[in-house]
């Protein structure tokens, strides 16, 4: 149909809500416009709910703030974090939809080399629709990219991939660092844009980054956990860590795929190196032992769903990290609460829920 | 010393020996010249040993054909095939430098986005000399490159990072497909230039191409066995996997890095698939069963060399991969004699080597 200027109908549009934490005015959806405007927002204002947080004309949005989560999860809402971005994933629990992409409000839109805008959530459903490769690792990256394929020595069997989980994208301008390095490196700078998207193989663990992430909520969302941060907690900065630990051990157990890479977005500005510090620094300590906990934790064969896998990683929480900190025994309570609201809210009965009126 | 015009001395110049297997006139060193012609050269002449190979003058250079590996070798010279590129590994074996860069003669030097010629030996020099990070994935690859680091969330203790032992470069134009792929997509060629190195995590298994490859030959030489391919073998085209698994394996085990990505080179003539089809059509079937058994493989505390490592697997693949082919039994027992050899021309003692003058 040569000539015809028909719009085409946005992938997913029915079937993805996009996630955004805040305590601000919202003007960076105006630089998303093209591209999120067709999409639901899921909006999580953090701090105080008396704050009217503006959103730009057009977009198709619910706004919950604190009281809303109260009224809503009642005494459960103990599991979602105050005062730091981790509240966000109330509104991965209160979506409906089958996709989840989520970004952060310094973050804008990014070019390609040839200066192009890049259409970040375009990519994020791209890596999500098609498999993912963690058994054996392929040399020329993706392999169901265009002009890419299959190397030499894949075995076929293993040709057809996993379904894809997560899909995490990468940052330009700003990186992702933690204080010590920001602190270290001021003026460090990511200009290299890096044209791949890959598996995390099966059996690594990476940093999950919740910038600019996407999954399937009906694949990973209940592992899709941000811990207890912020507001009444001995750290921040790691939720979306956290996050990522339990979901890629349990993607490995359940055998579906990580990916990272593509797309880019542009980070806008460096969070302060010194209020970082103050949040990250027992988790940069504890962290040491949290990886090797990790990389070590193996799943029953019995737990076939991901609420099943996650109850039984906060067993482990409780009965290995609670050595560590008591944080982790309130941590591990707090992921069997957020299981028990996950499922009251994502049940087939019909819960009144939604934002007030 | 700006202003100064002397020629930085190349890297590694007296440490690194490039291997090169070849059947024909090596008219493809022209190209190479400005950065090969400092190195020494080792080429192994496969077939006719009468036929005479001529190397463009300006190079230093010793050329081993197979009456010269029967000569140095005697009875072990079985351990080295005839009539497949799986020759060059004796390369490996003759060198007395630390490291290795082997490379196909069908490969010219290809030329990064900004149109600038790519100096690959330079590249994998970089790479084997900082570490690699095989225990956790950093989402912004190599952290040790310029404008990179250690994104929030990778643990200190792990940005040490251990040794490289092997840097695997990649193929612009003709990719390194097997032969379905390349009947299936006869005019596919690799246009995308990812500029990254990454370190294959541990425990993940990876198809190794010995088109674009340098490693440590003290850290991991005697592991690099191309294995019995070609003339009188069942097999042929699989000779690099098969020092890939085996690499890879011991690597993990011993605590080494492996690298992939860049540097890449121009491929410029793809191999015919209806010939390849038949070198490989038993592999493809004996790979389903190679990875599961490479991906299972584990060694023993108490092999704490190569060698050991080596032989240890040797012992493997006659137990477990001989119930799938008596191929395997015969590689087996190849593996032993490669290590004698290797133990004979590499002890300190003084052994009479070297081509015919």
């Amino acid at each position: 149909m040569v000539g015809t200027s028909v719009a085409p109908t946005p992938l997913l549009k029915d079937e993805l809500d996009i996630v955004i934490p805040t305590i601000r005015n919202l003007d960076f959806l105006e630089m998303w416009r093209p591209f999120f405007q067709p999409y639901h927002l899921i909006i999580v204002q953090d701090g105080d709910p008396s704050r009217v947080i503006k959103v730009p004309e057009g977009f198709d949005y619910e706004l919950y703030n604190r009281n809303d989560i109260n009224r809503i999860l009642g005494p459960k809402a103990s599991c979602i974090s105050f005062k730091d971005s981790a509240c966000r994933c109330f509104g991965y629990m209160v979506s409906k939809k089958k996709y989840i992409y989520t970004i952060d409000d310094d973050c804008f839109v990014a070019k390609d080399p040839s200066g192009k805008d890049i259409n970040a959530l375009e990519q994020h459903i791209k890596n999500l629709l098609c498999p993912a490769t963690p058994f054996f690792f392929n040399t020329l990256y993706d392999p169901y990219r265009d002009g890419a394929d299959f190397v030499r020595g894949y075995p076929f069997s293993l040709r057809e991939g996993a379904p894809t989980a997560v899909s995490h994208g990468l940052w330009l301008n700003i990186p992702d660092y933690d204080a010590p390095t920001q602190l270290v490196k001021p003026r460090e700078r990511n200009t290299r844009y890096v044209d791949a998207v890959l598996t995390i193989p099966k059996g690594t663990l990476f940093p999950m980054c919740g910038m600019n992430l996407a999954f399937d909520r009906e694949l990973i969302g209940p592992a899709m956990y941000f811990g207890l941060m912020g507001d009444g907690q001995p750290i921040g900065r790691y939720d979306d860590m956290w996050a990522g630990w339990c979901t890629k051990v349990i993607c490995d157990h359940l055998g579906l795929g990580v990916k990272t890479g593509l797309p880019y977005i542009w980070h806008s500005k460096a969070s302060n190196p010194f209020v970082n510090l103050k949040k990250e620094y027992k988790g940069i300590y504890w962290q040491e032992e949290l990886i090797p906990f990790f990389q070590s934790a193996t799943l029953p064969k019995d737990c076939t769903t991901v609420q099943n896998c996650y109850i039984e990683l906060s067993k482990q929480v409780k009965a290995k990290l609670g050595k560590v900190d008591e944080y982790f025994i309130k941590l591990a309570d707090a992921m069997v609460t957020w299981i028990e609201a996950w499922d009251e809210l994502n049940s087939t009965s019909d819960i009144p829920k939604g934002p007030a009126k």
